[in-house]
């Protein structure tokens, strides 16, 4: 077995990516660090989320890992480039992904991004889409009410479909997007209701799974995927409590995580430089 | 401007992937070569597949290009390797995008690839997708008819449906893949063809696409996204006969190319090493 592939988030959220790498790279081992105790990282200062982040990377290098996936998108915001300027191994964020899937989707270049209040404020999806095309048009939504109802498993029936509708209204009356991106790594758990609500000739886009893909031409590209037919065995560590997190972690997963370990605050201070 | 891309073919195939190429990133400069002079280039023995690529590549390296996309299946089973290993600007085919979206795209882990004779032959897309997934069932399927007749420009009405429907045939009745690599550059021109006979449950990819993608990706990671906002002027360029290039190549663009120079073959030798 080779080097591992290190995925960090500030909570739970980012599951939805690490799931999606584990499904179409099923040979590879990951090691996934959510920082519970401190989530959301959205509200934080700019500093603040750069210092936590940092603590992540620490641990994962003395892990050794070959790739680095910023599976949150208010810490690729604010580290994705420092992170890949500095760090002598391959890194990428979830915004430019879904920026470039949806590129490749939209016919009539008007696309809509929603995503917490953050992520949306931000404005990091339209500028990533602008870099490349700048005759994109790009409407953003955020949906505070999405992330409480996914985190408390309310995934399906009539009062997520209510909140789903009633939360996506603007967007349904302001134009005529062809493209949603999900902007929030929550939002793929309710990505069919999403798609429903919008309408079948709306081409919704989960960040996740482009991430995913991304990573697999990353690996491709440096000549470093896993060669070997053993099963990884996958980690997965939070910062705060260890119960929850598997909880909702079990909850999201079709198997249930074998491995979820606790690694203390403390431990993260030791190991920052 | 910063520097142009290069997009090298053994004909007119590829125009296909340039088309993605140019509505991905509108902003680079594209310089396409097609050798329909010596096209097709299935049926060659590898070492002379291999000479005619190398004379090609030897001409855009001249001309100073920041990346090499080769959009030609065969080209890509030949050669990928040895350029991506010896050039010193990166290097992608459109056979590993191509599977690479196919693991994304399928639940099932069946997958349909149709193709040339010669592409089907190679394995490739097999390899490809199984170098990632060893659990991946693939089932190949040889289009003879479908270069010819869209070369000819049958790309709808009764007769390119009954070809369509015909050929595919063995395709559907074997099993129950969820997903279909067009693994040929011409087959996207009738891409909506092939998604009607197949049914609206199967997702169709298109290699091209999936390449466009991809390079947006590898310009971003190595920092060449081109940065200004004037608008490209692209250059075409056919080792055969311009008219005949210029005919398929202006049914296939929304605008008709502008700029389409013959390049004697004498030239390559010349420039060849």
């Amino acid at each position: 077995m080779g080097k591992p592939i290190g995925v960090i988030d500030s909570g739970v959220g980012g599951l939805t990516v690490a799931r999606e790498l584990m499904r179409q790279l099923p040979k590879e081992k990951f090691i996934y660090l959510g920082d519970t105790l401190r989530c959301p990282y959205g509200p934080r200062p700019k500093d603040q989320v750069k210092e936590f982040t940092w603590q992540m990377v620490h641990y994962l290098m003395r892990r050794d890992i070959k790739m680095l996936i910023i599976a949150c998108n208010t810490a690729t915001a604010y580290t994705l480039n420092e992170l890949q300027s500095v760090l002598p191994i391959p890194v990428i964020g979830v915004i430019e992904p879904g920026a470039r899937a949806a590129i490749k989707s939209s016919r009539n270049k008007r696309i809509g991004v929603i995503g917490t209040e953050g992520t949306i404020k931000s404005q990091a999806y339209p500028e990533a889409l602008k870099a490349i095309d700048h005759s994109m048009r790009v409407n953003g939504l955020a949906c505070p009410p999405f992330v409480p109802m996914v985190e408390n498993g309310i995934l399906e029936g009539p009062e997520a479909e209510e909140i789903v509708s009633s939360t996506l209204l603007p967007l349904k009356e302001m134009n005529h997007i062809d493209t949603l991106i999900l902007g929030c790594t929550h939002y793929p758990l309710i990505k069919d209701l999403v798609q429903k609500e919008m309408g079948s000739h709306i081409n919704v886009i989960s960040s996740g799974e482009e991430t995913a893909s991304e990573t697999s031409l990353i690996l491709a590209y440096h000549n470093v995927l896993e060669q070997g037919d053993s099963t990884p065995v996958h980690e997965f560590y939070t910062t705060g409590d260890m119960e929850k997190f598997r909880l909702v972690a079990n909850r999201w997963f079709e198997e249930p995580i074998q491995v979820l370990k606790l690694i203390e605050l403390e431990q993260f201070e030791k190991t920052a430089k």
